[in-house]
């Protein structure tokens, strides 16, 4: 219970930041905002991309920061969104002079104060359009959320507009295809522990030895139902059906599968999972094009796992594959 | 206590694997034999590299095999050696005609079955050659160890002569990278938690809640005290010193170095770990070339970090830096 690899748990996002900062030699550390920032930007004629939110989903959103996908993200506290001040210095820092999108995930906080520096950007004279992600299809309104709130596909909009950007797609276009990468994904999560602030001495939610919550937020907020723990392979499948009923996949099309980690769960759990979940797949006659399995939007130390279906076309396929060079996400053309 | 992410506790090595294969298409899982084999293999006129171990490390060795790496990896039960048999698969597998680099780590029982998998190729005409691993400056001989234990640097060798072989690298010269990479890694590391294995009720060993294992093997052997849990620059710096103590790096030297998760630490916590790292290694004027922070050589879901310093000259740089196409670690040019 609660022992962490920390000092103060007051200075838990801006040294996590120095060690970002430190191990990433391509990434620009700003301590005072609190940003980071691709250590060439602004590049000049490129649609700018940042992303922010609170911290405690590592990677995202800081390890997403590179050639191919964001330009900039800002950090708030722990499960805390960032500041609009922090907001319009990321924009300004990635302004190239073709605009600058805001992925912003569904929370209030974040929705509200990505709007206020949309506002102060535009005064400022920087065109932004704002993405925003609502891909967690297990509750409608939340504890701190109005409609559905923002996961894994966060990472999805900003690898496929990062990669439009990079290629010269323009703002509209950038935007465009960010938010149909979030109407085609989906995710549900369940969590089998919960995660514990720094800062605090208890875990965010009580769930004791045996039980699970069913539709999980990343921070803990309830989901739909709490029930014992079953094998791996039941629930996977609650969470292929959670999708599905939602959003159906005909036979025949293609799907980016991802099977996340919350942060405290062990590689080999989620391979478990990810193999439930590809024959669940290949029943219904869905194709899984392309995967990752690990730790991307975590919830601290959060055990369970969160389970993301993007339906892909050529288009976002190419762009998924398109080369990227983050902490989190790295790979060639 | 104990919820997995897992079905029967008997299937999670062979559904983890189907899950491995169902993930990556550019690897082939050989489900009887239990081993991990790059889809092209063999390559005619490569030297092959193997390695294998117990299971519960991932991505170590698993997601670790594809080009610029290893050949093929053999899968044991948790925590437990694979067979001779697997390896003499997985070797003739592998045989592209220029011989097999086995890399094993130092454990009493993996040495053994692999000797026994070298005697046994080359009954069959295929030339083997031993790199061993035994990296971990914790303590002399252990609970499974004669010497000292191999963790980390097995990555460090799998990358760097992995890179070689690629490259076209003789037999005796892959076998050699790999020993030198070896020789000039050392290891370090402390559990907050243990890991629980997936057949078991209860966690590999007892610590209380606020004791922390110093020293701690990657199967939750004893390593040289048990004290009191201390802010993360001061765990960082009983690493750092219990490393250079037994290998002294020169200011002016550069070292690859990484911080290393056990399975359960969020990578929030490893990048506070890796701020305080570089600071000492600053303090004492040596040059961090490389890093890695995150979750590499794991102990099921065991909280707590390992450190790692591999000191590089121009040869093991370039080799680290080769592109390398692997579940684990994927880079290009």
């Amino acid at each position: 219970m609660g022992k962490k690899l920390i000092n103060d748990p007051a200075d838990v996002v801006r040294e996590a930041l120095q060690g970002i900062g430190a191990a990433h030699p391509r990434l620009r550390i700003d301590l005072d905002q609190r940003i980071i920032v691709r250590a060439d930007a602004p590049v000049s004629g490129k649609v700018g991309l940042i992303s922010g939110g609170g911290s405690g989903h590592e990677p995202l959103h800081g390890g997403f920061v590179g050639p191919g996908m964001l330009d900039a993200a800002c950090a708030g506290e722990v499960f805390t969104s960032p500041v609009p001040d922090q907001m319009l210095a990321a924009t300004q820092a990635v302004d190239g002079g073709a605009g600058v999108v805001h992925i912003v995930k569904n929370y209030t906080g974040d929705v509200m104060n990505f709007a206020l520096a949309a506002e102060l950007a535009d005064d400022e004279g920087v065109p932004v359009e704002t993405v925003l992600v609502n891909d967690d299809v297990a509750v409608e309104d939340s504890l701190y959320t109005a409609g559905r709130r923002g996961t894994n596909a966060t990472m999805v909009v900003e690898k496929c507009a990062g990669a439009l950007a990079e290629s010269g797609g323009d703002l509209a276009a950038v935007a465009a295809i960010g938010r149909r990468a979030n109407d085609v994904s989906r995710s549900f999560g369940i969590a089998l522990t919960s995660g514990t602030t720094p800062s605090s001495d208890k875990p965010n939610f009580d769930i004791g030895p045996t039980d699970i919550e069913v539709g999980v937020g990343i921070h803990g907020e309830p989901g739909r139902s709490r029930r014992p723990i079953a094998p791996a392979r039941e629930l996977a499948a609650l969470a292929v059906d959670a999708i599905l009923e939602d959003r159906a996949l005909a036979r025949g099309s293609s799907a980016l599968v991802i099977v996340n980690g919350m942060g405290g769960t062990p590689l080999i759990e989620l391979y478990v999972v990810f193999s439930a979940v590809s024959e669940l797949l290949r029943d219904r006659g869905i194709t899984v094009a392309r995967t990752l399995v690990g730790n991307y939007v975590t919830s601290l130390d959060m055990t369970g796992f969160s389970l993301t279906l993007t339906e892909v076309d050529d288009e976002l396929l190419r762009l998924w594959d398109a080369p990227v060079d983050t902490p989190g996400l790295r790979w060639g053309a």
